[in-house]
Parts: structure tokens; sequence; C-alpha cells
């Protein structure tokens, strides 16, 4: 423990160093194939290869750290070194200094390590995430390269300035065949494991999520003489579903149901709203739980629409659950509960890079307290007691793959 | 009745004509001190002088018929001649055209009739309404002369241009003890007696009203990480203050309660709303009962603020009702009666001339239906039948007024 504490000190420091490394001054910006990245993967590349790592970069711009013989099975331990704007210093780089600190302390593994620092998780510069971990499994899409950022830069001209290959970008493709699995620890970027007072989290899933774009169309009146049995009120109607759709995902174990737009027509505070358009942003770890709700919610809005003589109309799309192996979970949960630490298991409702890594490889997701829940802002913060629980559950996890 | 059918198409050939004296192309609008306002005038002068009337303007703008010896008491029929923007064709020309026919039908009454066209009632160009009735009873703040319309034109140059008086202001004011009453003609702007299926309505008085700025104030979150019950959603606080508003405006007999704005921080679809901000605009007749109301909404909205550890603020301004004269109501109750139509009473949940007027002369109000209920809008729809209703109605009241 008292190794842990030192390294997880080490981890902070080095998550220190790398929030210096920004686009932006005062702030802490660093998105795909950026200057700060650059920079940024530079200083990892030391760490990796003080920690004994062989260490190169692929055509997408991935810095990948290898211990162990070359003919070795490979598990992979990886997170993202990219950036949201004005980011906290945790969100990615946390695993990925992690997995370095590990690497370190477990130099004569049964197999080999790689330390996967992803070029681009956030989509923060091009609008399309993933794009380090999807060139790794093999899903880029060349058609990418010719998107451009807000000043005008084409994808394929930054990836050749940052030092990638535009055209080699295939080859970033790993064969599954290589690979043991795929291991991630992150901040958990909610408050659930704060609010239950413990450290870590087994990730059991990452959630699915319906995205749904609702109007309620009535008819806007004059707020002063509309009786109130006479109107067809946009809001009040949209209000009642907003209602019915958080007492649905109260009661519903694990389901998480957001309104977070909300829009009148037209918008005037004498004017009874004639239009309402709302969002809803629907998540489960297990996506019959979220259909069904998606479905009992539509039908919700359709009756409380019915009953107030307005329409209603419906647009959504979905993205489904991604399954974590539960072989590698069970080894992850046995080595929380090992270094004594209670084992509390939870989905993951944001998506990360082990959602784009699970389809080549098992994988498995461990997630550490942040306070508040905060994160994608700079207050985002972890302890070093923390994060030295998280060494020692990974160290015992590596041990346990073997 | 065949002669008020033949005068209430007279009426709605003549609102038809008023509405080609506009400032915009292809639409009404119609505001204060503008030139169309000063066409408009003139074909009102015509026929009022057609009515047997003697007509002058004075310093503000409105035009005053009079028909009767100079000596006699005066009862004054009156309503306004400016609009809204794109507006439609009988809010407020039709009250002073009704006027001109009943006073072209009722030539030899013991008392004096003056029919007042307003100069401004809408307050679409300087953001004042009521600048017509205020200068009409002596209210008129003259510092709104320096105010500026969205060209930058002042009320002073433009009332100049307008062929007004702004130095002589205040000798629009007349004196009370020359006055029998008031009497306003309107549209309703409302469903109610199109859902009742009568033609006219007694109103009872003019509803006050509250408005109320209303922010509840949470915490934003993750749309995914954030488990429901750990949420301090601002939105779904104020949906449900929302729904108890309305239930509370449905079980209070006359009350009327809007929520017409809603604005939500940040207002993405994936992040939990930190804050959400409403306007309230509540309306009845009775000052007491709406002002409980607004302390009951009040309270209720502290209460869900605190049930869901969320907070909450509240900014309100009032404006008291307005009574009309019992005894000129009971006449016109009686006048409508008298006609062989239902007497249907309710409150104008807008305000009209008759508000400012009834500060110097007791005043009655009379309702027509029209279609829908809409105004402000160029759908604003009235019938012959119903305006020779109307028609009817008022000379018997004028008739019971000596």
């Amino acid at each position: 423990m008292t190794d842990s504490l030192d390294y997880a000190a080490t981890v902070l420091r080095r998550c220190d160093e790398l929030a210096a490394f920004s686009e932006d001054e005062g702030r802490l910006t660093r998105r795909f194939a950026s200057p700060a990245l650059r920079a940024a993967g530079e200083a990892v590349r030391e760490w990796m290869e003080a920690a004994g790592m062989t260490v190169r970069r692929d055509a997408i711009g991935n810095l990948i750290g290898r211990s162990g013989d070359a003919n070795r099975r490979t598990l992979l331990i990886g997170s993202h070194l990219d950036t949201v704007r004005d980011a906290g210093r945790f969100d990615g780089a946390l695993g990925v200094l992690i997995g370095i600190a590990c690497a370190e302390l477990l130099r004569d593994l049964p197999y080999a390590i790689e330390v996967v620092a992803f070029a681009d998780e956030e989509g923060a510069r091009y609008g399309t995430s993933y794009l380090g971990s999807r060139a790794f499994v093999g899903c880029f899409d060349e058609e990418w390269l010719e998107r451009r950022d807000a000043d005008g830069v084409a994808m394929r001209t930054a990836l050749g300035r940052f030092g990638g290959s535009p055209d080699a970008i295939a080859g970033c493709r790993r064969d599954p065949a290589d690979l043991m699995g795929y291991y991630e620890v992150h901040i958990e970027q909610g408050p659930t494991l704060e609010s239950q007072d413990v450290a870590l989290g087994v990730v059991t899933a990452i959630a699915g999520q319906t995205r749904a774009t609702i109007t309620f169309s009535g008819v806007a009146g004059h707020a002063g003489t509309v009786a109130m049995s006479l109107r067809r009120d946009a809001l009040t109607a949209a209000a009642e579903w907003i209602i019915a759709t958080e007492t649905l995902a109260r009661e519903t174990d694990g389901l998480v149901a957001t309104v977070g737009q909300l829009t009148l027509d037209p918008g005037v505070g004498n004017v009874i709203p004639g239009r309402a358009t709302l969002t809803l942003d629907l998540r489960h770890a297990e996506d019959p739980v979220r259909i069904r709700a998606g479905e009992e919610l539509r039908r919700c809005a359709e009756a409380i629409a019915a009953s107030r003589e307005l329409a209603v109309e419906w647009r959504s799309h979905a993205t489904p659950a991604v399954g974590l192996s539960p072989k590698l979970t069970e080894q992850l949960a046995e080595a929380v509960a090992a270094t004594g630490q209670p084992v509390v298991r939870l989905p993951s409702g944001a998506g990360h890079d082990a959602a784009i890594v699970s389809t080549i490889a098992p994988a498995a997701m461990l997630f550490v307290r942040c306070a508040g829940g905060v994160s994608h802002n700079p207050a985002e913060s972890v302890t070093v007691q923390d994060v030295a629980a998280a060494i020692d559950a990974t160290t015992r996890f590596l041990e346990l793959a073997a």
C-alpha cells in the first residue's frame, strides 16, 4: 500500500504536468491532432520508457507503450489523452497514467502489457468521437479525413502535421487473436460512488441510449382571455409528460431519463404556448429495459396529448448497450475485494473507449470516485487514496488475469 | 333588426376600409401617430360627420365626434384606432364604428354622445400603452414625449408631425363632472362566448394581473452518469410547479394562469438542467382571489424546491383589477336581455381603454364574440349578425341610460 500511495502521488503529479499541455491559455483544452496533444504525448512517452516500455505511435496518433516479449499475448490497458474544451485533468489521462504505473510495478507478468493512450475519444475537434479506438479496431471511416474543424482545417491535414499517417490508418487495426483483453480505468463522471462512500466501482456495462425529440402542438392564445377549460396549452402537456418520465425513471432500477432542452413557441410571457419541443435522453445498461421504457414514454406522451386535445410528434434514434466481459469483470471484482475495498457494481452512463475496443477484445472497466461526480470541468478532482486503491486493484487484476 | 343588420354591414365594410390604412404593405400595422393612423382618422372623421357629429382632434391625437347640445351631459363611447403589428381589423376599430352607427341611429337622445377614437391603446410604437386614454383622463406623463421608437423618432417629434400638440396634452383632460359615463364595445379576444354559443358578453370587470419570474436552481450534471435519486433537476421541479399552477387555476373559478416562457441552463440534450427560469401570468377579476392564488403558488414553488433540495427565486409585480360601474353594467345586461340575447357576464382578461377612463367616469363594456377567440392576428373575425346584435344592445343601452 505504501508503494501504491507513492505511485498514486506520481500519477497525480503527472496529471498536473499533462494539464499544462493545452491549446488554450489558462484552461485545459487538448483536442485531437493538436500540438498540445503532441507535447503531452512526448511526456507520456518518456514515462512509458522509464517504466521499461517500448513506445510507438500509430497512424492515427495513438501512443502505445509495450512491456513484455513480442510473441506473448497482450493485455491492453487504455484510455485517452485528448480532452474537451476547458476540461478537467483526470478524464482520460488518469487511466493512461495508472496503466503506466501498473506496468512499472509488474515487470514480470507472464503476458505482455500494452498501455494505449488514444488520440481522440471526446471528438471535440471534428465532432466524431472515438477516432483513436475506432482506428484501433478497424472501423475508421476514411471519409472522416475530409472533415474540417472550426478553423477549416481538414482532419487529413491536421493528422499529417501531427505526425500521423492519414493514408495508413487501416494499419492501426489490431488482430483480435493477439489480444487477451482490454482494461480501462476512468473517473466515474457521476456521483454514485461518492454517495455510497466507496473509492472504486466495477463497471458492468456501458449503457445504451435513446435520444428523442418530442413536440407537443396545441393552440397559442391570449394569457388573459382564454379560460383554463378552453386551453390547449403545449407546455402544461409537456410538464405532465416530464413528471411522468421522471417517475418512470425513478421507479425503474438503473434507468436514467433527462429532458435537457425545452423550447416554446411563441415563448412570450402573456401568450399560452402553442408548441413545446423537448429532448429526451434515456439510458440503461440493458437494452430491453431501455426500449420498453422508451415505448412506454411514447405511449404516455400520446395519451397526454389525446386527453388534452393536442398533437404530439416523436422522433428518436438509439444506440445499443455495450456488454463488458463477464469473466474479466468477475476477475476485476475479485481483485477489488482482495484489496479490502467493497465491491460496488454499476453501469457506465457515459461512453468510453472500452465500448469500441470491446468489439475486438473482452473488456473490463474500473471507475474511480470523483468529487461531486463532476467531469468535463476544471473542478474534476480525485484523491491520492482513491488512485492508490485503483492501482492496488489493477495490479491484483493483472495478476489474476495471468 | 333589419336596420341594425344594415348598420352592421356598414360597420363591417368600414372595418375593411380602415384595414387598408397601414404602415406595412400587405398587412395591417397602424401605430400611434403614424401617417396610416392619420389617414384612418380622416376616414372616420367623414363617417362621424355623416352621422351628424361635430368632430375635433385633441392634442394627443384622439379623434372625438360629438352629437347633441354643447351644454348637455355627455356619454362617451370609445375604443381605439391604433393596432399591433400584423393586426386584425376589428380590435379597436369595431367599437369606434359601432359607436358612430349608434349615434347615427339615435339622433334625439336627451344627452350628448361623444364617440372617441383613441390614438394609442396597444403601445406598439413606444411601448407605453393607453397613451390616448391616459391623456384623456389627465394622467399622461410628459416624460413619455422623449421616448423614441425603433427608428429613433421621439414621441414629441412624431406627434408634432401627426398634427398633435405635444405641449398641450394637459388640455386633453376631460372634466368628470361633464361625463355621464363611458361605454366600449370590443371583440372578446377569447373563446368563452363562442364556446357558449352566444353573440354578446357583458363585461363585469377588467382583471388584475400578477406577473412573476421564477427561477429554480439545482445542479447541472451528465445525463448518463447521475442516478435519478442523486439529481437536483431544475426542469422537473419547474414541471411539477407548472402542473400545480394549472391545477390551482382550473380549480379556482375565473382564475387564469399561464407559463409562457421557460428557459433552461445549460439547455443541452445530454445535460441535466441546472437552472430553469419561467414566467407566470396570473389574472382574476377580483384582486383578493388573484393575490391569494399568487401567494399559494409561491409557497408551492418553495415547497417543491425544498423537497427537491433546490433553490427558488420569485420576483413579481402586479396591477390591480378595474371595477366597472355596477349601475351601467346592470343597464347593459338589461339592454342585452331586451334584445332577446342571453345575458352572459364575464370578466375581461385583457386590458382596455375602459380601464383607464373608468378612473374619471362610470364605465361599462360589451364583448362581441370573435371566431376562435383569435385576436392580434389577421384571422380576427366577427359575423354581421353578432355586430347587429351589438348595435341592438347598444341602442337599447343608450336609451336606458337616459
